[in-house]
C-alpha cells in the first residue's frame, strides 16, 4: 500500500471529515487555500449542503458521505434515508449512491458500520495505490502533463510514483472556472509535493500541445458509461479533442468497475458562472450556463485506468 | 454605410477615445460593466500604458492610437517617435503599426493630420460594413453562434444584420479569462444590442457543439499570415479544434489585406492569470503561464472574411 504521506492536505482523511463520534469537521474547499476554514457537519442534511453546495467537492464527497452515514448511526436515524438524501446532491457521479448501497449490504450481513466504513475505505486506497501503478507505467521521463479539474489520489500518486522512479515531470494545470479546482485544489497539491506545475486558464491547453510542450493527458471521471465513454468535470471533452487533432493520448482514471447506463448530466445555475470567488464579473442581468460535466465518446479515450488494468475502448468489440 | 446607432457602447466613437485638443478621455474597459471609468490620456506614454495594461482593448487601442498622434502633433512632439512608441505597446497585432505608418505617409504627402484620422477612420467603418454583409450572409436563420474574446465591429454588425433580416440568432459568449472580455464587452454589447447571448466560461463550447447548439464559430483575428494561418485571442485554437471535430464552420474576421510575415506571440505576465478582477485565485507563490495568442492553421479555417470578400484557405494552392 502507499505512503499516506505521499498525499497532499487536501487528500488527507482528517483534512476531508474528521468525526468525533458527534460532528464531522470538513475543511471547506471553496476558499482554501486562500483560507484554511472547516465547517462543521451535525446531520446528514448539512453533508448533502456541503456537497451540492461544493464545500466538498474532488473525491471528498464520498468520504463525507460514509462518514454522515455514522453520525446518523450514531444519531439512531434510518441510515437507507440518510444514504438516499446524500446520494441525490450531485446527479452525474454514481460512485457514492453505489458506495453508500454496498455498505447498507455489508451492514445487514453482520458486519458492525463502523468495521465496514473502514474496510470500504481500506478498499478504496487500495484501488488508488493500484490504479496509480499503471498510472505511473504510462508517465514517461521527460513528460509535460496536462490534467483537468482535480483529478485527485490516481492522479497524484501517479505522478508521486513516477518521480519516485526519477522520472522528471512537469503539469499544466487548468483553473477549471467556475470552482477553480485547478488553482484551489490541483495547484497547491502539486506544490506540495514539489512537483513542477503551472496554472493555465480552461482555454490554453491546445496552445501548449501545438508547442510540442504536452505529451500526455490525464484527468478523472465522475462516471463510466456501458460504451466506455466517459462523463467528467466540463472542459474534459474539449481538452481530449485537443488531445487526439495532436495525437496526444488521454488516459481517465476510473474507480467504477461497473457502468452506469442511465446518466444525468448536471445543469447547475448559470449565476455560479456570473461571479468569481463572490465577484460579479459582468453586468446585473445577464444570463449564463453552466452543464457541469462532459461526455467524452469512446473514440477519443486512449485507456481507461481502472483497479483491475488499463482498459482500451478502441480495442473492444462494440 | 452603416447605422452608427446599431453599435454598442464599448464601439462608440467618443466612449473608446474623445480628444478634446488637449487630452484624451478613455472608457477604462478592464472595470466595465461593473464601472463606468474612464481615464484620461495626456501623453503618447500614457496611451501606450492604457493599452499595455489592458485599460483599452478589443479595436479600441487602434483608435486611441490615432487620437495620440493628434495629441502628439498639437504638442508639437516627434510623429514617428509617438508610432512606434504606441506600435510597441502589443507585439502581436500589428494592424496598429500598419494604421499608423500609413497615417505618417498620407501626412508627408500633404494631407493634413486631422482629415488624415478622419479619413482612416471613415475606411475602417468603410470595412466594417462591408466585412459584417458578407459575415451576416453567412448567418442562417436559427443558428447558434459561438464567438471568443470580443470580436469587435465585423462580428456585432453581421448579427445586428441578420437579426434585421428577421434571422434568429443565439450567441455562446466564452467568458475569455483572463481579462475576461467576452464577460466585460461582448455579453454587455449583446444584450444592449438585444441579441439573445448566454455566457459561458472557456472550457464549455465543445459541450455546446455536441449538444447541437452551435452551428457557427466566429471571431475576430488579430494577425493574417502568409500561409492563411491567423492568430487570434488564446482559446481561439481549441475552439476551431472542436469546431473541426463536430463540422462546425469556423469563420474568423481579419481586417488586413496584407498578411504579416514575422508574427511574435506575446507572452504576458502569469500573475494575470493568479488574480481575477485584482482576487487571487489560489495561493501565493503558485506559477502560471499566458501566452496572449493562439496561431489558427488554415486547415481549421472555412473562410477568412475581409473588406473585400471570404478568402476560402483551403481553396488556394500553397
Amino acid at each position: 500500500m502507499f505512503d499516506q504521506s505521499l498525499l497532499p492536505t487536501v487528500l488527507r482523511h482528517d483534512e476531508i471529515a474528521f468525526f468525533d463520534g458527534k460532528s464531522i469537521r470538513v475543511l471547506d474547499r471553496r476558499c482554501y487555500p486562500l483560507k484554511k476554514e472547516y465547517i462543521s457537519v451535525k446531520s446528514a442534511e448539512d453533508a448533502y449542503w456541503a456537497i451540492k453546495d461544493m464545500a466538498v467537492q474532488g473525491g471528498a464527497p464520498l468520504e463525507l458521505a460514509l462518514r454522515t452515514m455514522l453520525l446518523s448511526y450514531e444519531k439512531k436515524e434510518d441510515l437507507e434515508k440518510c444514504a438516499s438524501l446524500l446520494s441525490s446532491a450531485r446527479p452525474t457521479n454514481k460512485s457514492m449512491a453505489n458506495t453508500l448501497s454496498d455498505l447498507l449490504k455489508r451492514i445487514s450481513s453482520g458486519t458492525g458500520i463502523y468495521d465496514a466504513v473502514d474496510s470500504i475505505l481500506d478498499e478504496y486506497d487500495e484501488a488508488y495505490d493500484r490504479m496509480s501503478s499503471y498510472g505511473k507505467d504510462l508517465i514517461e521521463d521527460g513528460d509535460g502533463i496536462l490534467t483537468t479539474c482535480f483529478a485527485e489520489h490516481s492522479f497524484l500518486l501517479s505522478l508521486a510514483k513516477a518521480r519516485m522512479e526519477g522520472k522528471d515531470i512537469r503539469v499544466y494545470v487548468p483553473e477549471t472556472r467556475p470552482y477553480l479546482q485547478g488553482a484551489k485544489l490541483t495547484l497547491p497539491s502539486l506544490n506540495e509535493m514539489g512537483i513542477e506545475s503551472y496554472l493555465i486558464t480552461d482555454a490554453m491547453p491546445a496552445f501548449f500541445m501545438r508547442e510540442g510542450k504536452i505529451m500526455k493527458y490525464m484527468s478523472a471521471s465522475d462516471a463510466l458509461l456501458p460504451d466506455f465513454s466517459v462523463a467528467n468535470k466540463i472542459g474534459t471533452l474539449s481538452n481530449a479533442i485537443c488531445a487526439r487533432y495532436y495525437g496526444i493520448p488521454y488516459y481517465p482514471f476510473s474507480l467504477e468497475s461497473s457502468s452506469n447506463s442511465n446518466l444525468e448530466i448536471e445543469y447547475r445555475s448559470g449565476n455560479e458562472v456570473l461571479s468569481i470567488n463572490g465577484c460579479c464579473i459582468t453586468e446585473p442581468g445577464a444570463k449564463a450556463l453552466y452543464p457541469a460535466f462532459d461526455i467524452i465518446e469512446r473514440s477519443l479515450i486512449s485507456g481507461i485506468i481502472t483497479k483491475n488494468g488499463i482498459i482500451y475502448p478502441n480495442e473492444i468489440e462494440k
